[in-house]
């Protein structure tokens, strides 16, 4: 494989893997041993930040993860839902789907509130549930919906889950350190999240901001060994070292995406450049004739959903690879019903050639239309 | 976090994660869109090169799985053996009781074989209990036990297991790509093991090559969502990407190590490489007096254990501290009974300054005794 010069492969605008600082990157240039106190000096700052993010400090632990956030979202739900447990999954997308498949795998009985995937869930009707049905254990809610882009209300819903005294295990995959979570205003069991997205780092680990309280009462719940986060807790707050071999140069890379993420002024200022990214993509997207699936006040700046458009010479695989010519990798629609496409805001484009960012897709895909003969990316047949 | 020369990092004498080599390391200086068909070709390429490690092409596949060596253990375990399995899990180290723990853990019945440490796992015990007990359907066994550095003897294992018609599981964890296993020759249903081992891949994925006739009847089998090798092979073979999000940068750096291992010369070199390592730093440890806790026939060339020194004036801890101070990080010991610490013989060197290797550390380790007031490494009083 030979050697890429990172300013010249492509921007991701996709929602984790994205594109991360060569800085972030070049801390992955050594190796660590997993028991070493200098590598479990990493990991005990991670955790404190991480936890500092959310406001959790003296209330929640962060218990990381390896693998992929979807390991730590079935940990969570493993470990701290007992097997008599009974979870409220409401569902409008493809996150809140997966999170139900993980119930029905793992033996925890489950019911699923449906929600139209154009539409954020009701913290209304969630009460409705929760007041008919009192076996109802925990809520497990996706914060940022991925699978469209939607915001949900989080904050009504912890309320109404708090006001029922059920447990609240919330999906925060893509919006943690971008969108504001903060354990002290917004009560909660579990804010799950991964490496990979909004904190900028490389895939490969997972973790949970669990409640302190909850994990305690946790032991024994969990139908893995890898998975089971009160180990996991148990085993970290005693050596310092992860229980199972850590990835040393993943965490090692997320130690270093923090770092710049607290320089650049933590949350408000990650928000405020997503929700930038996000406005430059939307304005110049729908100067091009497209237009958003998600009306603008559900839509997070995380990912935005595009319809395809209705101009006959638009096909997404040719789209897609023209997109990519011109230095930009987009990420396929994940609708059933509609024809849509997604792009992301969140990532680092500062260290790519011009750092275009946002603005430059937008004249990739205008050029990439063109050189398919779309006339437009409108979906209405009549603008194409 | 300052910029840390590869050059002047201590090396890792510990059995993964272990030290990898610069060209590895830089393979993970750029971002991978996980959708992408230029990433999706490097899975491919992996999981076709680690077929071949063992011969496996036309008979195995291999299914690579997120997070570390265990997460695949129990992934191949929980897909492998169905919820009426009944597994034979033979012990003589830490790893075999992990897979026994995991047994218990994910509701697998389970019969353990005890056998002493410093013994080697006998396939004619084995074959009696397989005999006596008809309801035993996979045997689980440890190829090298990383816990002593003991190694079991596979083959013989293989054919016991074949003759009585059960599945056999083997974590080969610490030997993947230095010891021969030979498809063609030795019945397996699955082989395990992971990027940052005898591959000198860094840590972050495991894999799982498994006979394509046993994944093929393990649909449902597995107790979790995101572990389910059967789900995951799936969705492979028809999309070529991984069902959740990879961890992009060590499947990067796993190619990369790859393409070394290939141009070493492959398994033959890199078991040579080990085996050297190996006699070099028993002769040098013996020497100052150490002793090995097996002896030279059932040590396989991956890590020693050697017994503490008997010396009042040595305390790891502090021997630790000094080791590293020269250079190399050593490992604990992991036998209950008896003091030791570990010293791998596994990893990459050559982009060390002065590539001291095992020499470097036999100097290291004699300086640090030294330095302690401690007389001889011998393990015996009067020696000391």
């Amino acid at each position: 494989m030979k050697q890429v010069d990172i300013l010249e492969e492509p921007i991701l605008l996709t929602p984790g893997p994205l594109s991360t600082s060569r800085r972030t990157k070049q801390a992955m240039l050594r190796d660590w041993g997993s028991w070493d106190a200098d590598f479990n000096r990493i990991t005990g700052r991670i955790r404190a930040e991480l936890l500092r993010i959310i406001r959790g400090e003296g209330t929640h632990d962060c218990v990381p993860l390896q693998g992929s956030g979807t390991f730590a979202v079935e940990a969570a739900i493993g470990t701290l839902v007992p097997n008599d447990g009974h979870v409220l999954v409401p569902v409008n997308g493809a996150y809140c789907e997966r999170i139900a498949k993980i119930c029905r795998v793992i033996g925890r009985k489950l019911t699923t509130l449906q929600v139209p995937e154009h539409q954020p869930i009701g913290a209304g009707e969630v009460e409705r549930l929760l007041a008919a049905d009192p076996s109802i254990t925990h809520v497990a809610l996706v914060h940022c919906e991925t699978g469209t882009g939607i915001l949900n209300p989080l904050h009504e819903i912890a309320e109404v889950a708090a006001r029922h005294g059920r447990g609240l295990i919330v999906d925060a995959m893509s919006s943690f350190g971008a969108l504001e979570i903060d354990a002290r205003k917004t009560p909660f069991d579990a804010v799950i999240a991964a490496s990979g997205k909004c904190l900028e780092g490389v895939p490969g680990m997972g973790f949970v901001l669990a409640r302190c309280a909850a994990l305690e009462k946790a032991q024994g719940n969990c139908h893995s060994l890898a998975m089971d986060l009160y180990d996991q807790w148990v085993y970290m707050q005693k050596t310092t070292q992860w229980r199972f071999t850590p990835p040393t140069h993943v965490v090692a890379a997320l130690a270093e995406a923090l770092a710049q993420y607290w320089e650049e002024g933590g949350l408000p200022a990650r928000g405020a450049r997503y929700a930038r990214n996000c406005r430059e993509l939307v304005t110049g997207m729908e100067a091009l004739g497209f237009r958003c699936f998600l009306p603008a006040a559900i839509q997070a700046p995380i990912i935005v959903t595009f319809h395809a458009p209705a101009d006959p010479a638009y096909e997404f695989k040719r789209f897609y690879a023209e997109v990519k010519k011109r230095g930009y990798i987009l990420y396929p629609g994940k609708l059933t019903q509609i024809e849509t496409f997604r792009v992301g805001c969140i990532g680092w484009y500062g260290d790519h050639a011009g750092a275009p960012g946002l603005a430059g897709a937008v004249a990739a895909v205008g050029q990439s239309l063109t050189a398919m003969g779309v006339r437009s990316g409108s979906p209405s047949r009549a603008a194409a």
